[in-house]
């Protein structure tokens, strides 16, 4: 529990043996408890395994209903724990195809490692939407989602785990094979990973998030111009798309938006529903930059508006004269059922807005959105092999049976 | 984790509903891990439920083979989770006896209470190894293994558990029922909560446990007399039968032995084999008064009989004249399987070695054990309602399969 | 701040050096801060230097206020600080005597270590208040108010600091001088160390505490026998006076208060004015062994009473039928200057009440105090070496004007 | 002690009062322990007082032995607490003229906020070495170094507290008065501040910081102009003075540096001399953006010139063709008195070797620092309103008795 940050030295040195799994959980408030500590354990029949997953599985609950209808025991709220459920079952002793086999029960967005006494498995769903990637550092192997991991330790980046692939690393090398299940035969990588949850330093499904991001800016900059005088990006998702937008449009760049670096949630004030205080807190507006000039704020995507709104807000108290909201991605409309948490559909602003009607809510004097094909250009991909469900409800596997959000947790 | 007396009052403040279960583990230290932790706690079909379990169950490893063999996973290596998993079988759905009929799967020594949302349950196995009480405060029920927890709370006693019962207490009341397996017929109270574990103001069994420890001290003074100075009790459990020898005798009693309250384990020295050392730091002899003294010293037992010899190095030290160790139960020779953390029989001194034997090694100038017979006489049982097998070997039920202590660990 | 069992070995361990000053306070909830922990450490003019100080100074007020006129910061509210600010004044920078005259103008009781990086100074004002000794262990010295301390280290007990002594220990061995004020030529050894403070096993004012109160046990007995059935004593410090007085009128001892070791605060009750709930966690009565006795209750001292009354009401309870309360010392009626943290007189119930309205407010059927006489026969003193003031009044020295309680704090 | 981010708002809501001092030390790593702490507090004969001080006082030696002598105990290595004991001083005690007589008496830099029951108290040295301002938050009154405190807290920036004032706030409102020494006629005002130390959003001297990287950026670009590809700022402190000289220059702006915001010190490999590793944990380079570039890298300042030429190695390492260093501030060749912690000049590579040595050191193409002239003219200030004494030498007022960084410390 607690930030890696926390992390001791002595903690670390003080582990024996020689390969280990960690895991950074991107949680929401609530589900931030003990018990949905990744990497998760198990003393199998077949052996001790730890694994960790990144992703959303979409039948984990008919799965986790099944399994306890036979006597199983479900410790977590978590959806990773049925992989370890489906091992411990009768029909996965198999040592030669016990993963593979298991694996192929599951659907929806998993990218899993796997540690047991004697080896590392790296796996990946058929549609690949997580990114996971194989590095090598002298002559060990590391697996990460993102490849600023090895820049970090020195490793080098070696390739992607391939969708479909299992890949076991032992004292004799690597291993692949294939989960058991048929290829869909066509990609769904997630968008949204370039757009912002990836650092720009990363390379993600091979591209490299920052060119992707400075793409867009140039992009956006020319599908939607405007005649201002600045350009100020929202910090930090939003830098390297404002530098494009800044290139490409000829505008001057300004940091009109400062972030606040060591700022604690100490400061919030006693009245909680002064959302306008959250935002300051992260960021402070420069208005000597500000005052007197038609600005375009160049950010990475808009979920529930209210943050946009304070921001605008905050611009025009500084003095703006104009402000036009540029977006880096088409409008986010539908949910996603494969790891991004994005609240409930009709929390989405543009679920239930028009851009004029989001222009008008967030108080902006023109508002617009980079188009699908724009973004699918700055990515380098199509529609087969990138998912886009979230702007355009195309899912390349819709969950049986209506799995809702709720199902999920 | 850790000591009760760490316990905050807004902890407990801030825990709401109307029922819970505390839980004081009696560990070795190799065991004392968070997994460990009771009560335990699952999230089963027919509900949430928590347990906290006294005793030791002596098929516990035959149950988790079979059932980790149809795909459970167990999380602890502790013998209170087979319950959960039982519990959690298609088999046992049926509310109305699923406790009595999984309860009758279990061999050995079980003091257990449950909790679900609606009741809480205490049950007791058929020998009645270990005691569980029933309490009442004002309006609400509770239940304790001694009743010196009623005292504290100003709760009164109301009566034992009886052995085979499940007692079911929620808004309607109490509701006994028995656990669906044959009544063995025989009792095996363990006699060692009298000599050793219960508080002396604590009923147990239905007999106060300070007047066994006298009466079992005055039958020594008879069984083993002595013509000696004072009698000088080793703290704090000798002290009541050290009163009973001293008063049958007429001989005076002297507090030779001060315990040290406050010493943690700060003051462990370097040098860690140094056994007397951890003795002294727990008791602190006091020459003045043994100096030139024929001394009676009366302890409850002898385990490995290291701590003996100490304790009689030192008042060899201090000055006495003449050492005479009396102890106040007969001598431990077999292993407990239901519950008491007995070191491996090797390791029992009254195992291995004669009383002559074991009187040479102390280094006392005499030794004499409480007679079996005189220790029933003392607590007011018999062989057919106390368990006595770590004096005689005579066990109630031998568990199946020649367990051993590890298996159960 | 803290426990001393809250002490870890590692943190002793990674201390450098070759001398050390460990330091327990016994303070009131108020003063329990960081400021006042001791040792206090000063970086004076003739180097650094720390202290410990037990006891209480009478003049430290009118010293605090003049050194605050010529331009001292006092840091801390403790008395101990005194004696580091006259060090640091301009007349006391000659090695050779700085600690004999500054010591030579503090008035009251003290018994002080100092360390500094040469040397350790123990030094005990002239009247003797105080216990300090003189331990050997090997090579090494130490320096203990109670001799305890030696036996846990095994060090050996060599002698008393002197009254007015200032011994300094260094490399070279012990050089012994005189406090530079004049001797008043009359002990004032407080007597409440043997009632109350002390551990029996403590030789203090080279007397065993434990024969003193075995002693005084005896001595009440004799002075006030009762017709009863059993003696109880309350635990601890009324165990060794019991146990005499059980001897002395042949009246046989009974264990009817049991201690609860490990109850922290966790357990009081939400009514905090329930001091009944506050006593009974501290003691358990045993209500089988009481049933219809006359019982004689031995107790060390009655300060403000309400301890008493509840005692006497849970004997009560426990069905005794009479309840003769016998206090191995005379009635405290008047304040301590020199360090027994009692409370103001109007609350001492002995000031304020007889012997005759005491018995009636504890509730018991006879009550009775150990005499003067028959306590200084007990620790064999006389009024010439031991401080009775807080029984008779007779201070050894009277504090300059009229100083208070509130004064001192 | 800790963390900002660690203060929790419980903490600070259990604060009472109408008044407080927060102090964030800027520390290394030797002096971060308790008793340096600020704000300092001391329970004079005037009253209690606390203090916090930013700056360096340059006679704070001589005043600490002066009042040693006379008896003062010092209790910190801390300069600030010299003023306490000024204060405690028997010449000090007229409440009217106290402060601004103590302060007469201090030569260097200070910044200070007193606060006493009744009042709170900001005064600043006649040079105006370090900032202090006051705000207005509603009917209240606040004072901060940098006045993005008062944005985060939406309190308004009022005005600078000015050279020589001393300003008492109380519940009648601001009394202006001044330092009881004479003006020096001449300002010098920390330079630094605008470099380096203060956050771009902050008003120092009455000038946005913002402002000042900007043109010293643009100047930068006119000054050392270069034929290269890209200009790629170090973060965070050269992103500023990057956009500038990308505008002036015409060259594009590349994030080629990425800041790894959660990395702590839990990653330091176990070789500590691997001084690359450390740097690459703060800031990520990307190759991709880099290959085949020629690069200007735009930083603050330098140092040692280790970081520096670690950054050039991971440049030429990601494949950058050419790299140009541009610094947006003078050499920094001197020791600074007044607060800044350089190292001893022999570490400052500017005071030993010349540029061309040093471009030679960090391995860069080409080297170049904006000129004093030009900074000055980007801060818009004068050699009469700014001090530049680290780069020139030249100190508005040499510390008496030629003063060195050791004795201050």
């Amino acid at each position: 529990m607690g930030h890696v940050s926390n992390l001791s030295t002595e903690k670390l040195r003080s582990m024996n043996g020689h390969a280990a799994i960690g895991h950074v959980r991107y949680s929401t408030t609530g589900s931030s408890v003990f018990s949905n500590v990744q990497p998760l354990f198990a003393n199998l029949p077949g052996g001790k395994i730890a694994v960790a997953h990144n992703g959303n599985l979409t039948n984990s609950k008919e799965i986790h209903d099944r399994l306890e209808r036979t006597g199983s025991i479900f410790q977590t709220s978590n959806d990773s724990e049925t992989i370890l459920h489906l091992l411990a079952q009768p029909g996965y002793r198999d040592p030669k195809n016990r993963l593979q086999k298991a694996l192929g029960e599951l659907e929806g967005a998993f990218s899993f490692v796997f540690l047991n006494p004697d080896a590392l498995y790296a796996a990946r769903d058929w549609h690949g939407y997580r990114p996971l990637t194989l590095g090598k550092l002298e002559d060990s192997w590391v697996v990460a989602s993102e490849t600023t991991a090895y820049d970090l330790i020195r490793a080098k980046y070696v390739r992607e785990i391939e969708p479909g692939e299992v890949l076991r690393i032992d004292k004799d090398g690597l291993t692949s094979s294939r989960i058991e299940s048929e290829d869909p035969g066509k990609r769904a990588h997630c968008i949204f990973e370039h757009v912002y949850f990836a650092r720009p330093d990363s390379l993600v499904f091979e591209k490299l998030v920052y060119n992707s991001r400075l793409e867009s800016g140039k992009c956006l900059a020319r599908e939607a111009p405007v005649d201002a005088d600045i350009v100020v990006p929202v910090p930090d998702s939003g830098v390297v798309s404002a530098i494009g937008y800044s290139r490409e449009s000829g505008l001057p760049l300004e940091m009109g938006f400062i972030r606040n670096h060591y700022i604690g949630r100490t400061f919030i004030l006693p009245d909680q529903s002064d959302r306008e205080a959250k935002v300051r807190l992260k960021l402070n507006v420069v208005p000597r930059i500000l005052k007197g000039k038609r600005v375009v704020v160049v950010d990475d995507s808009i979920i529930r508006g209210n943050t946009s709104r304070s921001r605008v807000k905050f611009l025009r108290d500084a003095g703006a004269k104009e402000i036009h909201v540029r977006i880096a991605c088409p409008p986010t409309r539908f949910p996603c059922y494969y790891g991004i948490d994005f609240p409930d559909p009709e929390q989405l602003i543009a679920h239930t807005s028009s851009i004029d009607e989001i222009c008008r809510v967030i108080g902006a004097d023109s508002l617009a959105y980079l188009s699908e094909d724009g973004l699918l250009d700055a990515v380098g991909g199509t529609r087969n092999t990138f998912c886009t469900a979230c702007f355009s409800g195309n899912y390349a596997a819709k969950p049986k049976g209506g799995i809702t959000k709720n199902q999920l947790e």
